[in-house]
């Protein structure tokens, strides 16, 4: 297939004040859930055609916005939520930390299943709320994760656990929650009387063709009614700094809470890229969709089939969903053990976890030995607690060339660590 | 003068989801206080540069961002502020909400001068606290506003009062508060232990070449120790939707404290226009800027003149800073009385009142008088409390023939007005 979108030529980050690139000249980072890819011409159109307006005063969120979110989903989830379900907000996590203050009391367990995203455990405890972890089942055969419902049934029944976060599909595991297990989970959640807030980002990319996505509020009714669902283009189309979340809550009592919060919040207000960069991916960004779908997904083959050949004490997990391979490590660390001074046991499960106090894991020294001797960087799987102390996650929505750059260092670092410990 | 920057071109924004337009097609808004001017050339080449990277992934906050502000003070207020006095902010009002959130308890008072800029009193109520009024003195005869240090003083020593919001230049007064002012307020404030917070973002726009503004942080020690001091582009450079603050506190300890509040309410990223549009603004702009004031004085000129020739029973306040007319109907609504029916008495004058549960005032009869017979919206002055019950405010900076329009309109419901009252 032609390149038509330029994916094969790298973006300039380094020295642009991009997060993910803020590295030294001779690193590449493979990190942060952006991409090196340049997003939809329509988007770029639609932001050139904004910043031409010369005049970036105060704004209204128009019906197109809300008719594209629902378009989008229609076309591409067979679900067609109304327009009333559906608030802005700056972001997923400037939402999410806006709902954990305004639908839960200090000292509340904001239940959410681990390994997970880092950054649900800062919202909960940012706010003095306890994050809490249900851990999800892991079997180390089939490198396939699973809930454990007996856990979740447990926590959720706890007095004080009055939100659970839901990562749907899930992040880092690449886990994609069947309708039945979200239902169970909304069931459980009205059973306890805890509210679901499901982060529905990576909804967008799955790479097997026998799974679907599920937006949580597409189940029927009543299992609507204590479930709120945030969706945004900032990954999907790579405009993270666009600021765009939806938050979609069918019951409009909740909603009436919820929104009072965002604007209490001051987060409810779209800055000039917003509306218009929202808009041109929800409803004139198929064809580019298609294409970075396509390219993305053969990055990852490339990881799977790399990784299978040259480093095969490494084992991705099944990646149903994201552009994100999590990577386990095990066989790795039990063949060639981390120095026992600078590390916890490979068989490290946190389970009740501080956001910002975790222990140390082999996965931070592996990670930080491939930065030293590479100068390829990672995400330690520690980041995300469960049992990821023995896993590391990298991003590949970037050009073919930087993966192959990237699969290369991860190579030299896995032959000198197997060969130095 | 050539009109280099195209000032007397209309910029588009009917129709287009800016909230000030969004007005029937015979209307005209002179309200929100954003301009209908094109913005300066710099900034939106450097939107025009960032949206063409095509990436817009997540940020870092540059070293230049900060050095641009402080050349800005420098050049224009002759106040150079260390950059580690710097914090980054996704809007005033996001940041003084989180202020009041982080640096006070609910139920405190959180002080301010009336009439006033009335979202303040909406960052206070909406988090729980109480915003306490101190009315600013009026001199009917010279149509000039004072502060009441007896009253201020009064009110800074209540146990419960925390928090002084200071506007600096004062909108909607126009009241540029002089060094030995601010002073006697933060002197105040350190007795009787107070925060100051201040928002300068008028800070840019003066008319009067006798009166400059005084950044509140460029008071010497020991008047820093309390002290936030809040600036942004938005008003100078009409990019309000840009959503971008600088906090600057000289105080380690309150800034740490501050910017933790930032990180926990998801106020402290910037979407990817934010820092291009700053630098562009803060370092580039000079020659716009000094063309822009030059252009918006003469509008402030020709309201002046005006309402002197046309209009006598409404007379402008001396109009020292902000592009926002403050107009005094008192001898209109002596002269012409409302109806009884709908508002109240002319000498009404708020204290102590809840954002969103003033009452109508002669202000709000008159500008729905004036939208109805003319289609010009300005705002009541009523929404600013203090004696604002008998004002009008209308935004002026725009092109000099919609200047020229709102005036003809303001004549001919000020004309009926008279006959039917």
């Amino acid at each position: 297939m032609a390149d038509v979108f330029g994916f094969d030529n790298p973006v300039k980050r380094r020295h642009h004040n991009w997060a993910k690139w803020d590295v030294a000249d001779d690193e590449l980072p493979m990190t942060i859930a952006d991409m090196d890819l340049p997003t939809s011409p329509q988007i770029v159109q639609a932001l050139h055609d904004k910043v031409a307006s010369a005049t970036y005063g105060y704004e209204d969120i128009p019906q197109e916005y809300y008719e594209a979110v629902q378009g989008w989903l229609t076309r591409h989830h067979r679900f067609t939520p109304p327009l009333e379900w559906m608030s802005f907000a700056t972001g997923v996590i400037p939402a999410l930390s806006s709902l954990i203050r305004t639908l839960t009391t200090v000292g509340d367990n904001v239940l959410m299943l681990t390994p997970v995203y880092n950054i649900f455990f800062n919202s909960a405890a940012n706010n003095g709320r306890h994050p809490l972890a249900s851990p999800l089942d892991y079997e180390n055969a089939s490198h396939t994760y699973s809930i454990n419902w007996a856990d979740v049934e447990k926590k959720m029944a706890l007095a004080r656990t009055t939100m659970m976060v839901v990562c749907n599909p899930h992040n880092p595991s690449g886990l994609v929650p069947e309708p039945e297990d979200l239902a169970h989970i909304v069931r459980l959640a009205r059973q306890y009387g805890v509210i679901v807030v499901s982060d529905e980002v990576h909804g967008d990319m799955l790479w097997d063709d026998t799974l679907d996505y599920t937006p949580i509020l597409s189940l029927p009714e009543p299992l609507r009614g204590n479930v709120i669902e945030l969706i945004s283009p900032s990954k999907t189309f790579n405009c993270a700094a666009t600021h765009a979340c939806m938050v979609l809550i069918a019951d409009p009592n909740l909603r009436a809470h919820a929104v009072r919060g965002f604007n209490n919040d001051e987060i409810a207000e779209p800055n000039l890229t917003a509306v218009p960069a929202s808009i041109a991916a929800y409803r004139d960004s198929d064809e580019w969709y298609a294409a970075m779908l396509s390219y993305v997904r053969a990055n990852i083959e490339l990881v799977n089939d790399t990784l299978a050949r040259e480093m095969p004490l490494i084992t991705p997990v099944k990646m149903a969903a994201t552009y994100l391979p999590w990577l386990d490590c095990t066989d790795l660390f039990a063949a060639h053990p981390s120095s026992p001074v600078s590390s916890v046991s490979p068989d490290y499960q946190s389970t009740e976890v501080e956001a910002l106090d975790r222990p140390h894991t082999v996965s931070d020294e592996f990670t930080a030995f491939i930065r030293q001797t590479s100068g390829l960087l990672v995400n330690p799987g520690g980041e995300y607690f469960g049992n990821g102390a023995t896993f590391i996650r990298m991003a590949v929505a970037c050009p073919r060339h930087q993966v192959e750059d990237a699969l290369a260092r991860l190579k030299r670092s896995y032959d000198l660590w197997c060969e130095q410990h």
